[in-house]
This record gives structure tokens, C-alpha cells and sequence, in this order.
């Protein structure tokens, strides 16, 4: 495996991840690109104790393109993107357009109860293959291994960087989830706090081990392998089932079969399961309704600083279509409340994934 | 005011709610109706500490059915519709697809480290008006008020079934926003748990009172007030305002200047001064890009037996529109993460909406 560090022409870092280790990497982002936005301002909302992004600048981004103006495609004679080189294996770069960065922009605090303070941290963009019309779904287990280490990567690098408390990786899919490139790829987000659900999610886990002694995770984990009547898949590092309280329609988690806190700790073996499991369950998403499913697939990690011992790596998946021509919303109850209702029974959804099998 | 109670043909309880006293609600709903379905089961999810309800019979639930065939106008000859008069001013009725209710069905323990119990509880649909082509923007103020009293009854009434913890007043508007039909109306959900966002803005507003001494809602409405530049309407009994930690592209958040538990405690005054104030927000949300914005509209409301000193009456109205062509999606970072990023700087939002004065 070969990496290689370049710069674009607005000096945002690119990142190659090549197979082969005599991959060329010397092609220069000869574009003019303006200059980079500022960072987003961080405000305190006081009535839930959480911080929001607020990033005007992501209004102008880029909404899907045709294919022909892909900027997740390698360039080509006359047409320069995003990624320099002619092809690529994986590549990596700074999001043009960024919820966070170190470019701090002038703000005002903004009054009232809140406060505010800059968005520091990094977004980046993470190119699954060169091939447009690929998926992750079809990628082979050589290239998702590729990802993986991509990513192991990356958060390595981004939790070293001053004030990031976590660092997310994670894949957007669908035109219906909101994705504005279709291009197969994900990004990664290293937020300069640790976000309200793994907030939320330590804090369960720490009372689990002050009551039990045990870690959550790896108990959730133990115990759907013993029910068995949710999961969809497994193999000797990994397993993929639905959760028993499931919120979307269609949801799968992957738990690693041990207790690791990040991407960082897998082993060469279990990144080569990983690629045959994963693509294998998306898979049968797809094929539920002959449809490519719109999805989001969210890597959990341990943060930066907390929780590393209590925290589980772990890929939760999950999709918003819940029929042909159907999709779940999140209106009032989910919205305003946080009261999730999921109108379909996690073990009919097992049951309809596991019987992709049989196409 | 006129108030009767009468029911359809399934058994489900319908109100009438009259402006005046000689209306006549003998009506008899003689339609054939399938028997009730089972109460959803609530399920327990031991990673976020929050209960799931799952509703399988959700699934088939009326979608988007053409005006001629709408369950919520008025019955006429040879059409029997879920409202036996042929006319109303304000009637509610138990929802037919209930994600809470009191006809508990079968259902095994879910096995893994999930509980489950019934989804007791009640839902029930609020239709503001007969007239089907008509808005909430658009009701009267009379109509309005006619509304709050409907609201204020249900809440007192649901209130007191068994198990009922939190009565939520809602309103969903727009297919973009996911509602299955377009005559203007809302719902109620009688929860028989605290939702997880009241559970956790009531523990920011305990933490707030141990530190200050103060009411955390009301020093919030104090504060914008005062900064005044989020500030989008008011009189003397409420305030509308764009909250600094706005976590929507457009999100107005209106509270009664005093602080009260829940839409109960509202005097015949507070009731009159809404209409107008509240209505003249939604046209100016819909004269943003001249098109029906979608939006959920969501009254907060103390909890049943808990936090009733802490809460604070207010509604919080916020629209996924972000540009007339653009909607926002809850992605990775919001739907798995929980962190929000908005594109539209709230006091930008504030500015558009107040500008809508000058059309």
C-alpha cells in the first residue's frame, strides 16, 4: 500500500491510497479555485446542552452535477476535478465546502443565551473507487480492505489535530437521503466535540458497567448472537444483525466480534472480513425491493479523549425506505420529541434480509 | 362553546368541537369498518436509553388519497368520510392507525437485551377546519382560538388515561415532510413514557436552576428578547423569535410570555392573542419563496407527573426548506450523530421572515 500527500490548487490536502506502491502521484491541480470558505461558527443551544454548526457558506455547494461534470471523477484531458490524477484506487481531500476547518472567518457572538465559538476541526471526502457508476456494494473485498485502511488512516491523523474530540466516518447514499454527488464516496467528519449520541450512548454504558460490570456493547452484541432471530450475517470477526429496538424501516448493525475503540485497531484479518460480510448485507438491501436503497452507514468510534475503554466499534446502517414507493419521514413525533416510531417489526426486516439468499 | 362526544362506527371516540351551542352532532357513522388494530409494542433500546415504538399496521395506513376520497372532510350524500356531519368547525377523532393505543395485541419478548411492553396510550387527528383547500395560516383568529380549546380539552382528557406521561400537540405539513394526507390538520400523541427530547431539555433546565436560581426557558425568552435581532414578531401575551442555536434552515420558536405548564393554563386573553400572532409567522415562513412551505409545528408541553415547575409552555415551528429548490436532509452527522449542521445563519432566517412585511 502506497500513500501519498499532495496539495490542490487552493492548497486543501489530498490523500492517494494506491495498491500498487509504484503509483503515480505527481499530477498538479493546475485550476483556480477561490479562495476557501470560512469555518463555521459553533453555537450553544442551552435548552438541549448541545452544540449546532451553523455554515452559511454550504448553501452554494455543488447539487448534483451531470455525470460528465463529476468532481469525485478522475480528471481527464480538458477536464480537470477534484482528484488530479488520471485514475485512482482511493483518494482522500479536504471537502471544498466544509461543516468544519481551521479557517476561522470573523463572527459575532450572537446573543441571547447562547454562545459561540469557530467550527475548527476537518471535513473530508473520502472516493470509494474511480468507477462513477460503482457502489459500495460492488466493490471487492481487495478495495473495501483499501477503504478500510483509508479510513484507520485518517482517523488517526485527524484525532492528532489541536481541539478534535471524535472523528466520524461515514457514507451518505441516495438522491432521497439528500446526497448532492452520486459518485460513489463518503466523508469524514472530526468534530471539535464529542456528538450528542455518543454522548448519550458513553452515558448508557457507563451506568450498564456500574450496575453489571459489563460492557454494553459487547452484551448487546452477546445477546443478539444467542437470539439469533435478528441476525442477518456472520463470520469469524463480524456480525450483522437488527437491532431489537430498530428506528428505520431497514437497520443493520455490524459489531466486530471483539471490543476494540476505532477503526485504527483492526487487525489485517478482520479488515479482510470486513469487505465480504458488509458488501454482502448491502447487497440484500438492494435487492429487498429491486431498487438501489437510499441509506446511511455511520461508523462509531471511540472519541478523541473519553470513554475510549467504555466505547465499541461498531457500523450502524440503516435506510429510509420502508416500501417500494415509500419512505419514512422523520415528522413531529421523531422530529420535535425524539420519539421514534418504526412501522416495521425488526424481525420481519431480518426475515426479508435474510431471505435475499434465496433469489 | 359546544363540546360532544359521540363515536364511529369501530368504536373510536370522536369530539366536536363548536363554536356554537346548537350544533347538531347526531350523525351516526354507519360505515362497515375492519376491527381495530393492536397497540403497537414499545421497545426498549438499551444503547440510547430510549424507548422505540414499532407499529407494523402503520404499513398500510391511507396515503395520499385524491381530494373527491378525503377521510377528513365532512361526510356528504352517498360518501361517508371519518366525520359524520356533513359539516364542523373543529373535530378530533382517535386515529384509525394508531402508533399508541389501548387495544393491546400479542407480542413475544424480543430477545437480545431489549424489553418490550405494550405501546399504550392514545393518538388522536385534530382537524382545524372543514374546508379542505384552506391552511392553518389561513384560519380566522375565532378559529384559532377554537383550536387552542380543542388542544387545551385533549390535553386535560388524555392526560388522565392510565399510563399516559406526555401529551404532544402537533401539526405536520407538506408531502415533502412525509404527511399522508393534505387537509389541514394535526395530531396528538398521548406517550406513556417522557420523550427523550422533554427528558433532556427538562435535565438542562434542572441543571440551569441548580447553577442560577432561574427558569432556563424564561431567561432564554428574556435573552432574546432583549438582543432583539431574532426577534420575528410579538404582542403583549407572546414572542416569536429564530432560536441562536437554530438547528433548521428556517425554526421559530413562540412562547407565551409568561411561563405555564401546558396549553391548560392559558387565559380566554392568551388564546385570542395567538391567532393573529402565530398565522402572520406562518405567511410570512409561506411568502419566503412564494411556495407552501413544509414545516412540523410542535407544542412543548410540561410531562404529565414530572418537571411540571421546569417546563415552559411554547411552540417550535421549523421548515426543512432551505432554498426553493432545496430541501435539508437529515444525513450522517444529524440522523447517526445527533450533531446538526444548518446552512442558513439564524439571524439571516430572522431578517427573511421579518422582511416579508415589506411584500
Amino acid at each position: 500500500m502506497k500513500r501519498t500527500i499532495t496539495h490542490l490548487a487552493d492548497g486543501r490536502e489530498m490523500i492517494y491510497f494506491d495498491r500498487r506502491d509504484d503509483a503515480d502521484r505527481s499530477a498538479v491541480d493546475t485550476r483556480v479555485l477561490p479562495p476557501r470558505p470560512p469555518a463555521s461558527e459553533l453555537r450553544y443551544d442551552p435548552l438541549l446542552d448541545e452544540w449546532v454548526a451553523v455554515a452559511g457558506h454550504r448553501q452554494s455547494r455543488t447539487f448534483l452535477p451531470p455525470a460528465a461534470e463529476c468532481p469525485l471523477c478522475p480528471s481527464a484531458p480538458g477536464r480537470q476535478t477534484e482528484i488530479p490524477s488520471t485514475e485512482y484506487d482511493v483518494a482522500v481531500f479536504e471537502n471544498r465546502f466544509p461543516s468544519f476547518s481551521f479557517h476561522v472567518g470573523d463572527y459575532d457572538q450572537p446573543g441571547g443565551l447562547s454562545e459561540v465559538r469557530p467550527g475548527l476541526g476537518r471535513c473530508e471526502v473520502v472516493c470509494f473507487t474511480s468507477e462513477h457508476g460503482s457502489s459500495f456494494a460492488a466493490l471487492s473485498p481487495e478495495q473495501v480492505d483499501l477503504v478500510l485502511t483509508a479510513w484507520a488512516d485518517r482517523t488517526a491523523e485527524l484525532a492528532e489535530l489541536p481541539g478534535v474530540e471524535q472523528v466520524f466516518c461515514f457514507e451518505n447514499r441516495g438522491a432521497e437521503i439528500g446526497i448532492t454527488l452520486s459518485h460513489p464516496h463518503g466523508q469524514i467528519y472530526a468534530y471539535p466535540y464529542v456528538t450528542p449520541r455518543t454522548r448519550q450512548m458513553l452515558a448508557s454504558a457507563e451506568r450498564y458497567r456500574e450496575r453489571t460490570g459489563g460492557n454494553l456493547f459487547a452484551d448487546v452484541l452477546a445477546a443478539e448472537r444467542k437470539a439469533e432471530i435478528r441476525v442477518i450475517a456472520s463470520n469469524d470477526h463480524w456480525t450483522a444483525f437488527v437491532p431489537a429496538a430498530a428506528r428505520w424501516p431497514f437497520e443493520v448493525h455490524v459489531y466486530l466480534n471483539r471490543q476494540v475503540p476505532d477503526l485504527c485497531a483492526l487487525d489485517a484479518e478482520e479488515r479482510a472480513a470486513f469487505g465480504p460480510l458488509y458488501t454482502d448485507v448491502l447487497r440484500r438491501l438492494d435487492g429487498l425491493f429491486g431498487v438501489a436503497m437510499p441509506y446511511v452507514a455511520a461508523w462509531h468510534q471511540a472519541p478523541v479523549r473519553s470513554g475510549r475503554d467504555l466505547a465499541y466499534l461498531h457500523l450502524e446502517l440503516f435506510s429510509i425506505r420502508r416500501a417500494p414507493e415509500k419512505l419514512k419521514y422523520l415528522a413531529g413525533s421523531e422530529s420535535a420529541m425524539g420519539a421514534f416510531v418504526n412501522d416495521v417489526l425488526p424481525e420481519e426486516a431480518a426475515r426479508l434480509l435474510r431471505s435475499q439468499d434465496d433469489r
